[in-house]
């Protein structure tokens, strides 16, 4: 074992290192937890979700070296919660012997929109026509020229995207002309963010595909889900949704590709819009993800326990669904300032989201805060409009806004 | 919140203490931190099952009275993982202000088998015919002729059983004339355990039903399980096994009861004996149970988040099964000593489990022993033998010496 700090796990599994400590690494744990595995979190902060679940716990940023170097110490292989990571000491500790999992080779494409956008159209497989604009050798004035020209090409709107650092919507713009390119391009420049512009695609779909592959190269992946996003922010995923089997077979095959060309160990999330029915990658992340919190209650095995499997090195689980239908909606935290409510009012509120039948709660122990990610519901069933109904009730009842264009009272 | 290590939990649920940290209070703590609720764990070694998980430790004693006081202090609601309690110690500790769930009421009847035969005779439930050995006021000699007298009336064998302190078949003796009942009151004697004598029961089948119970009264139960012991200790839980429904039925009905007349808060698992079409109640535990653990993937809502749930008070989950089929086996230290393999071989056999179609694999992360319980291995499924035969496979792969008298070969 890595570390000295008790005895180690039954069954010869090795200490698990997370880099990063929110709710994905928190329901990692949970997983690692049921196989009998040790979990050391990388924590930025001491209240991040993770930590009072994790057998240890290292407090440091994930581009700490120091901090880095300490989980590394501790365990035998790390895995990672969020791309908000530093390349260059990674590949420094890879060298010295740390096994990432997944590794440099996947880490790069998962960090780098722009670099995941030329690997993949490398390989052939369906992008989006995009951009990569150099901002360093480009003042903002430039940078905006050069949308407008490929606006020019494809037509307004575009979509502009910081090439690293976003997340759920954030880092993602779209431009409908030239005034909007300036003010964007004039602020990523002196933010010194990298960026990339895409042609617009018509949007018929949103769909989801979390698959887990090993080291071997043998993968898995569970049935892909449509996504239903707003603002940019995933906030419900339906299983099967609208996805007719044609479309749910040529996106999983897709995606399972994606995971070979990035080498992937670990599970990886591909994101895809169908439009006109066809298919374009969206976005990566080689890591769990919102869009297969359902496989906890809704699969044979979790995408959680299938990343434990996988960066360990043991055989993947079955991916099967267990219901015709699931639906999984987020928790957010409502506009009104949930840090007033009492504690008896929130106790009612998860009275009256248990006692919404069938329904699966998880709360990731944040503080809540107005629009912050404190959760999800998954319900399982044989009707769609039924599951869905379920879970947004329990989402509610914990104080979700209910977007007015998710259509959820008739659903 | 009772402590201040920590922001609280969020959806407004307390912090949640277990008295014990094994592997009952960690599946506890797993099924907490999934409803976002913060553990804190009292165990007695520092590597006890739950420690690497539980928000918070507190060293000591279960009957340690500083302990117990610092487990109260930093959490709103205690609940147990085993019944090694001191009742008088509770009993000061509720008078101060704790809330104990379950209660000293259930308590007094889960720690002494006497009481508990007593409780349930009184209210008319069915019992195997019984009389409590008063040890203070008799010798060893004068315990063995009331074992004699009882037998002369009910017939030989007939089963003793430790009052106190007896759990997984330790503590239970199947006595079948004087010299084996002079010998052991002997030994119980100078032991000073408290014993009581019972009639032997011709078992047809052992089942075993767990309830969920709310302070409100309101209760729900898992469909009842056959049970299969070898040397009184829990090997394999069948669902829904030999139970026909109208066995289950009552099984079910006589358990609610139970729960009932003990005035249970949170699990409660009533072990049954099933002779010639009648019921009786073998033992109870006011806990989660060996015999429920199938309800982690085998029911929509598990023993442990009901546990967690009824105990802070919130709406039960349903307890519909989710498979037609389910068995469940328990995974033990195999004879050979387990600490000498490497951890490659500990690997391998991890690998070779988790090979295993639909198994889901629970390690406890303890260390391996000879005949130690180091986890439990579940499989559900449409075919009783199927799921058997995997369970078994799967468990036999970690170690798990399969013992002849369950036919495991031709399920």
């Amino acid at each position: 074992m890595g570390n000295d700090r008790g005895p180690g796990p039954a069954g010869g599994t090795p200490a698990l290192g997370i880099v990063g400590a929110g709710q994905l690494a928190r329901m990692m744990v949970e997983a690692a937890s049921e196989l009998g595995v040790r979990t050391v979190v990388l924590a930025a902060r001491a209240d991040d979700a993770a930590v009072p679940v994790a057998s240890e716990v290292v407090l440091g940023e994930a581009t700490g070296g120091r901090a880095l170097a300490d989980l590394v110490a501790r365990c035998d292989i790390v895995t990672f919660d969020h791309e908000q990571v530093d390349l260059e000491l990674l590949h420094q500790l890879e060298r010295e012997g740390a096994r990432l999992r997944p590794g440099l080779r996947t880490l790069r494409v998962a960090v780098d929109k722009a670099e995941m956008r030329a690997r993949l159209a490398a390989e052939g497989l369906p992008v989006p026509r995009y951009e990569v604009l150099d901002g360093d050798a480009r003042g903002p004035e430039q940078l905006a020229a050069a949308v407008c020209t490929f606006a020019g090409l494809e037509g307004w709107p575009v979509v502009v995207k910081a090439a690293r650092g976003g997340y759920d919507g954030k880092g993602v713009w779209s431009v409908d002309g030239e005034a909007a390119a300036r003010a964007l391009c004039e602020e990523a420049a002196s933010a010194r963010i990298p960026l990339l512009v895409e042609a617009h695609v018509d949007i018929d779909v949103e769909l989801a595909v979390v698959v887990a592959r090993g080291e071997d190269g043998a993968s898995v992946a569970w049935p892909p889900v449509e996504t239903a996003q707003v603002g940019g922010v995933c906030r419900e995923v339906r299983f099967p949704g609208r996805l007719d089997p044609d479309l749910a077979g040529r996106a999983a095959a897709l995606a399972q590709e994606v995971a070979s060309v990035v080498d992937a160990t670990g599970v990886l999330a591909v994101e895809l819009f169908s439009s006109d029915g066809r298919l374009f990658v969206n976005e990566i992340a080689a890591r769990p993800h919102n869009s297969a919190h359902w496989t906890i209650e809704g699969a044979t095995t979790s995408q959680f326990e299938n990343h434990v499997r996988a960066v360990l090195g043991f055989p993947l689980g079955d991916t099967s669904p267990l219901a015709a239908h699931v639906a999984s909606v987020n928790v957010f935290g409502a506009p009104s300032a949930e840090a007033e409510l009492g504690e008896a009012e929130l106790g009612d509120r998860m009275s009256a989201a248990l006692s919404v039948r069938g329904a699966h709660v998880h709360l990731y122990g944040k503080t809540p805060r107005p629009g912050r990610k404190l959760g999800h519901v998954t319900v399982c069933g044989d009707e769609p409009a039924d599951v869905r109904t379920r879970a947004w009730a329990a989402a509610q009842a914990l104080g979700t806004p209910i977007p007015d264009s998710l259509d959820v009272a008739a659903s």
